[in-house]
This record gives structure tokens, C-alpha cells and sequence, in this order.
């Protein structure tokens, strides 16, 4: 609040380039007469941020309107941005598959690919998936490599500014990689790397159960848990990327991790192992007294987990999403557990988007960047809520 | 981001008036040439923008350069910001204190005055000592109540926008007190109420112990925990204002009350009684084996809250502050668990501004209203970090 750009003019020719940007997106085909009184700007700065565009292959002139021809002689020039001036990626690894999406710069989804891979994958082989499908994808799609603006990425772990992964023990040989500089050497454009639960929580608030909510936690109920959050419609990381990671939080009591709480052997469940949860799941639901006793401590952990990221958030939603199969049992007791504890309980729903959602987020995060490219620079404006 | 404002010429106006303001304060004694520089607006529109703000009392003609005045004939008009042109008051409605601080539009602070106050106080005897304090404060620095732009009030409790109290056990009478409409009966300008720990934070962003950081998380250590939290310089209060009361999150586990924990004879200790609390940790200090005990437990707890907090939110610094006396001997312990815990462990200090923080925060508030309605209004444009 209150860093209005009080003395660079090259910000402010930025921020003008923005605003009539914006101006441009928001109407239909306008004219440079309707972009000067929409804008408050000078015709000269409006005309001359117009070429600038045109130039860089962001603007392109609109068909005059023939009405107006006939009745005025000579037809005001009009004009459109390019959603076809570029394209997007959104890039989802994940324990058991890769998947991409392929976008124009409006964000309209051109095309998909996806590879399955070993939970016990290398780095390399896992890489090596993601470029395959990634091939698959722009071939099919007739869309050239540098055609790409931007590449999101979500994958599991705490992800460094610079897309390292500091921590990431879902994936091997993921701790410590450098998966933004990996990926960037198959791209020339930006690549950001997200954390996959903050990708999914974007995700489910551009077209999924938070399109209407703008503090929102997204809660990959796996058995290695994580959460993303989205505070006032924008993605929280914290400080250092690691907001939301609160598997940690039951060491400081006496409850145990959710694979020995769900196991009813004894011996712990293999973290990665759906399906081994999925039956647990079904035989309580078929009323055996050891899965039910396994889901219930599961469900303990999971309401301690969720419940401490409500009290320290206070979000309008809880979106619980992360395993194909099963949640549907978790949710009602999450939701009666939370009316007990919280003093302002949230809503509780299932994620819409599913298996779609690390890598819808990622396009989402790559679309923003072009966008806060195109709408502004660090340092500039942009809305207030 | 991205919502530039497209198609509202009034709203323009607005972020016009406030990019000329916002030079105005950033440069000293500007001249319309100057202003139309750094604004890149038309030199009609900053000519009526600043004739605009001259009526509306928030800036005035400055002396002209007498350089320039000799060498060019008739000098530049320079204009500058008015300070003098309102005040602003931070109250605090404490347990055992109310206190109140008044400042002028640049947030410099000319004055102060408290009063002491009961803990079985009610509503009505609480809020006539915020009025004599605050009767005092004006009456000593010669400032008319009409001359307040704004009031900040930090309080404990779940605070809603409208300022009522959605929930307060700390003060009696506290749950369901519409406090901001009783206060805003003895002041005409906008009163904005804000639970105590949100306006801790903000004060020691403003100017204690997080001036340089803008993710932080400032724990109000009493018997009632509670936090406030900034998130890029923000507040974050949540979508229902009860981010960071976390207090109920140990009613999920095993764990008890800090009234309990710290309890060294089987009944509880008064949850304000300060002077208890500072006898246990004395004694702890002491080596007496059932006030460790108790302090053990008691630090357990609180090293599980600020876990919660921390692994939810990863804020870059934890600010302990609340209790006059005594948490010296937490921060330690604090860090030492916090390290053993938390991925990415937090920086973790005590308060600067200790009783001072609630009331500047609270005046903090005032201004950033204040200036919020100088520099953007709602939907208009701030700068992005």
C-alpha cells in the first residue's frame, strides 16, 4: 500500500502499457479513440503504446467495423490481442505419472499427454517421461517449441524460488535437484516450479470447488500430507516455500504418521501405495473392526493436521483432494471434527478437478507470469481487493 | 493481478488523484512541471487533481524557491502534503489497561495517555476509561475531536469487519459487544477495530522487531495464546477473523490449558493473573522440580502452537511478546524445538514495542486506513511487492 511509482518514468511508461493492455483485453476489438477515454491516458500515449505492442506481436489490428465505414468515410482502426501469440505448459510430476497441458495465452487448454511412471523412477527417468509427453504434446498440437511463453510445474516437495527442490522424500533423488534448471534446458522460456499441493489449490480456484473463494486451503490427503493455500486469491508460499507442509506437526505430540496409523498389520504402509489404502478403506467400510480402528486414527491425524492449518488460516474452504479413491469417507467426519474445534469452521468439500489438478494449477501459474509480464512489472501496479 | 482497471474513467480519476498525492508526499515541495514528470499524466489533469486536493484541506501552496524566482520572473507554485490536516488515534482496550496514542497524518505520534482498569471490569466501565483517556490525549495536545480521521482500536478477541466482538473471553462482557458502534458514538471519523495480536504484528512491522521483515508471526504468550500474522507485509486476519487462534488446537490431543500446565498445585491458575505466571517461572529458575515441571509442560504447548503456526503459515520471523516478565526463559526452548521441528525453522525474537505494541499498531491501522483512502480506494491500484 501506498508504493504508487512517485518518480520513474519508465515504470510509469510500463504501467501505461498495462493499463491499455488491459483496456484492449477487456473490449471488444476498441478503437484508440475507446482506449484513450477508458484509460484517462493522452491519445499520444495510447497510440504509441499500441505500436509498441503491435511490434511485439502482442496486438494485431482488428476488420474495421462497416457500418461505421460507410456512415463516417475512412473506418476507425481497431484492434485485438493475440491469444495466438503464444502458448503455455502446465507440467504435473507425480509419484506414478507425468502429465502436460497445452495452452494459447488466454489460457483456453489446446491439448494433453501424459506417461505413467515407477514410483521408484530416477530423476532422469522421470525427467525423461515428462519430455516425451511434452513432445507428444506440441507435435500433436502443431504448436512450435518457441512458441512457449511460459512452463508451470508441480510436483511434490518444498520448492526453492529458483525451482531446487529443497526437500521432496515422495520422489527419489528429488531432495536437492535443481528441476527448474533441469526443465529450462528444454525450454527457452521461464520455468516455475510450484509445490504440487499449491498447484492444486490454484488450480480448483481458477476452474474447479474454489472458483468463488479466495482463502482457501487445498489438502492433498496422502499419506504424506500437505496442504496449499490461497489467501485473498493468491497463492501462499511463505517465507521460504514451505507453508502448509505440516507433516511434521504430529511428532510434537504422541500420534504416529499416517502409515502406521492406517496399518492393521503392524507394519507400516508403504507411503506411496493407494491402493493398500483404498482397501483398508473398503474393509472398514464393510465393517472390519481393524480397518476401522486404522481409519480412525487416520482420521485423527488427518483432523489434528487440517485443523491446525484452519486455526492458524481461517480460510471460507477446505478443498481435500490427493487420492483417487476413498475420500469421500473422510470427509464427513472432517467436517463434524472441525465444527467442534474451530471457532469459525470452514466448508469442507472434495477437489473437483482430481487427477487434473497439479497440472491445471501449473498452467495457471504459467499464465499468470505471462499475464504479470504483460500487466506489469515488479514493482507496478495491479488491483487491490 | 491483471485487473487493471479497464473501463471505469471515475476509477481512474481516483488512481490519478492518487499518483499526484502519492508524489506529491514522495518529493519535497514539487512543482506541477516536476508532477507532470514523474506522473507521465497530462498537465491539465494534475493541475485539477492538485486544485482538488488544495479544497479538500490535504495540501497547500509551499513558499516558491526564491532562486528561481529571481532568475525566471514570476517563481513555480510548489505544493506540499498537509500532515497538520487530521489526526489519528491507536487505543488499546486491554485486561488490566486501556491506552490510547495520537499522531498526526504522517503517523508521527504527539501524544499519549492510559488508565488503569479492573480485570472484572464491565463492558460500560471499560470503554468510559477509554473515553477519559481518550478526553485527556486531545485535551493535552490542543487537537479537536473533529481534527481525527481515524480511530484504531486493538482488543482481544475474534473481531468482525463491523467491528463486534464474534467472540472474547478474555474481558467481561467482551463476546457479542458491538464495540466498534459504540465507539464510533464518540467519534465521527472511522473506527476500526482489530483483535490485540493482529495489531501487535502490525506495530512491530511498523517499527519493532519486524521492520525488516514482511512474513512474520507475533505470538501473544499469555494463558490464551493467541497470534497475529503478516503475509507480505499484510495482515492476515482471515477469512472469518480468526486466523491465528490457535488456542482450541490442543483440545484436538491430549495436551491441556497453559492455565493447567502451568499449574504447580493441581488447580489452575487465573488466566490473567501475569503476576502468578512470573512466580512459577521464578521458581522454575530456582530449581524447584514442580514449577520445571509445570514450566516444561506449559513450554510443550507452546512450542506445539507456534509449530502449528509455523508449519502452516512458514513465516521468516516469530515474535514472542505478551507477558511483561518471564519469557526470556521461553525463547530458547522455543528455538531449540522449533529448529528440531519445522522444515525451514523461523528466526524467533521477543517483542520490541512489548506494552507499547497493540495501541501503535492500532494507530497503524488508523493511518493505513487514512492513507488507503488518500492514495487507492477499494479495487484501485497499489503497488505489488
Amino acid at each position: 500500500m501506498g508504493r504508487l511509482t512517485g518518480g520513474d518514468p519508465s515504470l510509469l511508461r510500463r504501467i501505461n502499457s498495462a493499463v491499455v493492455l488491459h483496456a484492449l483485453r477487456a473490449a471488444d476489438s476498441p478503437t484508440l479513440t475507446h482506449l484513450v477515454e477508458v484509460t484517462g491516458l493522452s491519445r499520444p500515449t495510447v497510440e504509441g503504446v499500441v505500436e509498441g505492442l503491435i511490434e511485439a506481436g502482442l496486438v494485431a489490428e482488428a476488420p474495421a467495423d462497416e457500418g461505421t465505414a460507410r456512415r463516417q468515410g475512412r473506418p476507425a482502426r481497431r484492434f485485438r490481442f493475440r491469444t495466438e501469440a503464444g502458448h503455455l505448459l502446465g507440467i504435473e510430476i507425480g509419484p506414478h505419472r507425468v502429465a502436460a497441458l497445452l495452452s494459447d495465452l488466454g489460457g483456453r487448454v489446446l491439448g494433453s499427454a501424459q506417461r505413467a511412471v515407477e514410483e521408484s523412477a530416477s530423476a532422469d527417468d522421470r525427467l525423461e517421461k515428462v519430455r516425451a509427453a511434452v513432445a507428444e504434446l506440441l507435435r500433436r498440437a502443431g504448436v512450435a517449441r518457441s512458441s512457449l511463453r511460459a512452463v508451470g510445474v508441480g510436483s511434490p516437495g518444498i520448492v526453492e524460488a529458483d525451482g531446487t527442490v529443497r526437500l521432496g522424500t515422495a520422489l527419489p533423488g528429488w531432495t536437492g535437484l535443481p528441476l527448474g534448471d533441469r526443465l529450462r534446458r528444454s525450454f527457452r522460456c521461464p520455468v516455475l516450479v510450484e509445490n504440487d499441493a499449491n498447484a492444486a489449490a490454484v488450480a480448483e480456484h481458477w476452474k474447479g470447488a474454489a472458483a468463488a473463494s479466495d482463502d482457501i486451503v487445498f489438502v492433498l490427503a496422502g499419506l504424506s500430507p500437505g496442504a496449499g493455500a490461497l489467501i485473498g486469491g493468491r497463492l501462499h508460499r511463505g517465507f521460504g516455500g514451505a507453508a502448509g507442509e505440516i507433516g511434521a506437526l504430529h511428532l510434537l505430540g504422541r500420534e504416529a504418521t499416517p502409515e502406521k496409523l492406517l496399518s492393521t498389520t503392524g507394519q507400516p504402509l508403504h507411503p506411496l501405495d493407494e491402493a493398500q489404502v483404498a482397501r483398508v478403506f473398503a474393509l472398514a467400510r464393510d465393517g472390519d473392526a481393524r480397518a476401522r480402528d486404522a481409519m480412525d486414527r487416520f482420521l485423527q491425524r488427518l483432523v489434528h493436521d487440517v485443523a491446525a492449518l484452519v486455526l492458524a488460516l481461517d480460510p471460507e474452504l477446505v478443498i481435500v483432494g490427493g487420492w483417487a479413491a476413498g475420500l469421500d469417507d473422510v470427509l464427513e467426519p472432517l467436517r463434524a471434527e472441525l465444527a467442534r474445534y474451530c471457532l469459525r469452521p470452514p466448508r469442507v468439500t472434495l477437489s473437483v478437478l482430481g487427477e487434473a489438478a497439479v497440472a491445471t494449477g501449473a498452467l495457471r501459474l504459467a499464465l499468470d507470469h505471462v499475464e504479470a509480464e504483460l500487466f506489469a512489472v515488479d514493482g507496478t501496479v495491479t488491483a487491490r481487493r
